[in-house]
């Protein structure tokens, strides 16, 4: 009988490949099968990232979203169309391990980190080998671009969702010295409203495709009317004891 | 007349050498010049996770802490007997870049991320060309550890540090989904009070020298009693939205 072959988990860090972990580099090099998330007729992110890096002969397994923002997260339709590709997704996974492969899951970011890869690990860990490799995460190589340090001393730091209701954001802004709110796109104006009630709005900074080409870094304030990606992170920086 | 030499600040991880960055591993590899806090009589945490990857050709600046706990934080004298330190520290790395040298600056987990180097960091920035290279926060490394995810959907994440007052933390603790506390060590006791206080101390992991060897995962309710550093790291995973 074959073993089952092993699941890593491969963060890839905020997008440059230059930041990855050396583990990281090593198993992407030795490949034989890769699997990635990725919006259905678009390249993928995370498969992006990696170009250059795969052994030619690994054979690819691209895992497309049934949907993204065309049903609301709040529709029960959501989660089911989500639960039964997650279902489909590991079923792909289990008979790769079975057969004696290896897989290299693609993670953006750090996947303990709100990553998607959560979804497949939760359903894989049980029954097969899985081996999760850590990375920097988005936010990271967000505060990094600003050239200025998030935390400081005893700073307070909280990371917020731009899709949270606009009070519970405004009471988490108000009370944290240093703020992280990631999933901004067409929750920018709400994120706005909320850290100027806060009153945090003009200490706050965009920053978009961080690491990456096309990386910008602007005063929230001076941002007004901007189309943002989803993954761009607004931050608030720390201003703790600093001898 | 010579050129400025750069002065790096390269996050090394949360301590597994296997976990730096390939940016970070290649800088290492060249470097000429390498500097790092560490406490005085003592190798350095920092030195030791670069073992084996420097040129031996490098020269070496050991930067060592004038005070570490002899003196507690509030004292103006912690404050002063500091600010001395990173002067002294400052005016050798800028005789080294304005010698055309270019120094590799170690900094255990992220640099701007509660590090030590920011305080270099905001005196050299202005004068000389400095750049901070990300690393894995020592967190990611902890979370990674306790082998769950750390947050999922739209959970509330929020960074505290065990040296805050009590109750402080125990405020902190009852608002948010996900919780990490760093600065452990003697405030532990601190910490398990706080924790109860807010209804989350059955949930809480404790962390010790995540990804290097001496790895530690235990329930904080089973570490009664136990006496750990100061580095270790104590967590509440969220329970956020999974399809």
């Amino acid at each position: 009988m074959k073993c089952q072959g092993t699941l890593y988990g491969v963060g890839l860090g905020p997008g440059d490949a230059d930041l990855m972990t050396v583990r990281a580099h090593r198993l992407l090099a030795g490949a034989t099968h890769v699997a990635f998330f990725r919006k259905a007729g678009r390249p993928g992110q995370a498969r992006r990232i990696v170009e250059g890096l795969l052994p030619c002969a690994a054979v690819e397994l691209a895992m497309e979203y049934p949907v993204t923002t065309e049903i609301a997260v709040e529709d029960p339709a959501y989660n089911e169309a989500l639960s039964g590709f997650y279902a489909a997704c590991v079923a792909q996974l289990r008979s790769l391990s079975d057969a004696g492969h290896d897989v290299v899951i693609l993670c953006e970011g750090d996947p303990f980190f709100y990553g998607s890869f959560m979804h497949l690990y939760t359903r894989l860990a049980a029954t097969h080998p899985v081996q999760v490799v850590p990375a920097i995460t988005g936010m990271s190589g967000a505060w990094t671009a600003t050239g200025r340090p998030i935390t400081w001393g005893d700073d307070v730091l909280t990371v917020l969702m731009g899709t949270l209701p606009e009070a519970t954001l405004a009471r988490h802004m108000a009370q944290s010295d240093a703020l992280v709110i990631m999933k901004i796109g067409r929750n920018i104006d709400k994120v706005r409203r909320a850290l100027a009630a806060a009153g945090r709005l003009q200490e706050a900074w965009l920053v978009e495709f961080a690491t990456m080409p096309g990386q910008k870094v602007v005063r929230l304030v001076e941002a007004e009317g901007r189309v943002t990606p989803y993954f761009s992170i607004v931050l608030v920086h720390g201003n703790g004891r600093r001898p």
